[in-house]
């Protein structure tokens, strides 16, 4: 019968991001039910608030043009995390999915917090053109990168979509950590030699090693967690996991890097290479 | 019961934008029954169409190879904006969004054209790139101004389709506003000296002004109008409100440039800095 | 009645691309069901995986920088590709839309696979950046087409999906094949003197006259097959004419600039503008 038939479009439809897009308020109030749950979004929010803030007022003793352009281009690194967050607790890019058979938790409504991994196309460009410019890296070369790096985050949200067939999340998966393992390239054998020319490679290697080490947790996180095997069948444990992720992988990476920046002011300066990044770095004051 | 269920669950679906891109059709037709809100768009239709055939027309007798570098990119300003009004115009990117409470028009349907923040995510990070190669700033100083730019674009986005809490509209516009502000400081601290460097300064002020102030004209419209405070209940000024900003900041600004580039080839060729954009400027003729 | 008012928007509902999204599960049977349809789309998941590993293999054997710096751009095409493919055939980005008044199949279902123009805008940059390498094209510039691209894949898109009125879809495609020219110009009168000054123009030549031949294609089979006039009535056909020309555009692009790029290594080496990129070629062995 067609209320039978109703019945039945409308359950599936309850299993796509869409819907539940839609239904942004239901969101709202499941997250504000799960105090824990709540706890990993809005401890990001507020330490995205204060980074941006604390890097703001960093920024104001710096005086080299170069220095400011990586204080500018990473101070944007907290403010896009702080809008990722923003989206997922106000329920806009987070929604229920019903798993499809062959998951753990198959036939189940699992929370996806997909808005992430279509915030991570614009914030993790910003952590490699930071790195790139550290590194005096080829801009074409971290075009490159960054091509790499949206087309990881983009399967990654597939991965996360795809409710039609369990086997397709799981190739998804691999999809997106192929694209990963040309960033990994990138960062592990091409860059540090050009930071070496650039005598930066002492900060370089730190970041890089915190970048790469947090970086390989993210899929590790997707596996584990309510979205992959649900080894850990808990959507409040899965997003502490990348919450935590968040803080060393975003805030501290911002904070070493804007540390040793403004502390290597004329460092910096000096090791230019005129060109490299396009005109010779000036004063604005 | 199942029967109320589903009529409270299409009730809640017919507030999200998601579901009205869907019934295409039915904005195509409340479009069509008021016509300062129709007027609204189409003039701007035609204004980026005739802009369009007016700078091709103007590109003709432009020789050198930076100079129609400048044209070939300030002619996709006019052409991304043609998209834009004919997405809102055809019912696909704009539709009935249900206001929360401590809205002014909460539990109302209020028109939101949506699309207008998705495509100025692809307009203005031109009118961005157009301003960067005429003051010859850094190139990864451009790219960075045009990540806050996209930033401030998405979290506008976000203020327009959050409706589960009048709050977060709210707070997603305080965050577009500080993306806003990083643009600002680009355009009105840094490219400057860069502007003088490249003899360019005068134009660049002239186009900065114009773009400064207009631009700053978007948050208050949206602050304004239906979206916002509602103080202008109205979806047709509301439209209106932003049609005429855009003539300013897109056609009037293109066509400012445009004619100054004309005029200006030869000294355009000479002031610029050898490697400033990466190759030597040639003649391709 | 409510009741045949729920029938009535679910039955609306139907002809959107977001309900469909949401049926992947409905979408996965039906390509299933459809050998030819499904074929396209396997033939293209295999070739690009099996691209993807020939290039790897092909990587090996590469010493220079910049020949390295080409094929990790140039290998990220079969890639992306992959994705595309895998979204399709998931259900994630392909579904049934209503055909408008005026349309050969005007109120028929018909299968759009619009994942195509959405994983067309990260493709075809890499396409058009990996050709500005080759021809050692000015950044700008590059930037600038690719803007044009991306315009292009996006109001393809919207041609692809509107279904409120007959007219706006051929109004979209026309404006999409406006921003085509625009990268056609690039192609065809810029970058030729700039792969000439870069001694590449030999296999500039070859690839132009392949990627311009065969973009042509894209429009064409769009035109012909069922969401265009439906001269070709059939999803299968459709799908094919451009499963076809990505083999071509794609995987055999690649395949021959990257043996180009493996068996020029010195020559390309030598004749790098130092600086046209940014950084000074050197190897990183």
């Amino acid at each position: 019968m067609l209320f039978e038939a109703l019945g039945a479009e409308l359950a599936e439809l309850a299993g796509s991001p869409v819907v539940l897009q839609t239904a942004q308020g239901e969101v709202l109030d499941l997250i504000r039910g799960d105090t824990l749950l709540s706890a990993s979004l809005w401890a990001n929010i507020a330490l995205a608030g204060l980074s941006t803030l604390l890097f703001v007022s960093m920024a104001r003793g710096v005086r080299t043009s170069r220095a400011r352009l990586i204080f500018g281009a990473t101070i944007l690194i907290p403010l896009v995390s702080l809008s990722s967050y923003l989206g997922m607790v106000s329920g806009l890019t987070a929604g229920l999915l019903e798993m499809p058979a062959g998951h753990a938790l198959a036939g189940e409504q699992v929370f996806s917090q997909w808005g992430r991994y279509l915030t991570w196309t614009l914030s993790t460009p910003l952590i490699l053109l930071a790195l790139g410019l550290l590194a005096e890296a080829d801009p074409v070369d971290v075009a490159a990168v960054i091509a790499a790096d949206i087309g990881m985050c983009v399967t990654g949200l597939a991965a996360a979509l795809v409710t039609s067939s369990y086997a397709f999340r799981w190739v998804f998966y691999i999809v997106s950590c192929t694209f990963f393992v040309v960033v990994l390239y990138a960062l592990l054998v091409k860059w540090p030699s050009a930071a070496d020319a650039a005598g930066t490679s002492e900060i370089f290697s730190t970041l890089r090693a915190l970048t790469v080490v947090l970086w390989l947790g993210y899929p590790i996180v997707w596996a584990v967690g309510i979205e992959g095997f649900a080894i850990v069948d808990s959507a409040a444990l899965t997003s502490w996991g990348y919450s935590i992720l968040d803080i060393g992988a975003k805030y501290v990476f911002a904070y070493l890097l804007l540390s040793w920046v403004a502390g290597n002011e004329e460092r910096l300066q000096e090791t230019l290479t005129p060109g490299a990044v396009g005109v010779p770095s000036q004063s604005d004051d």
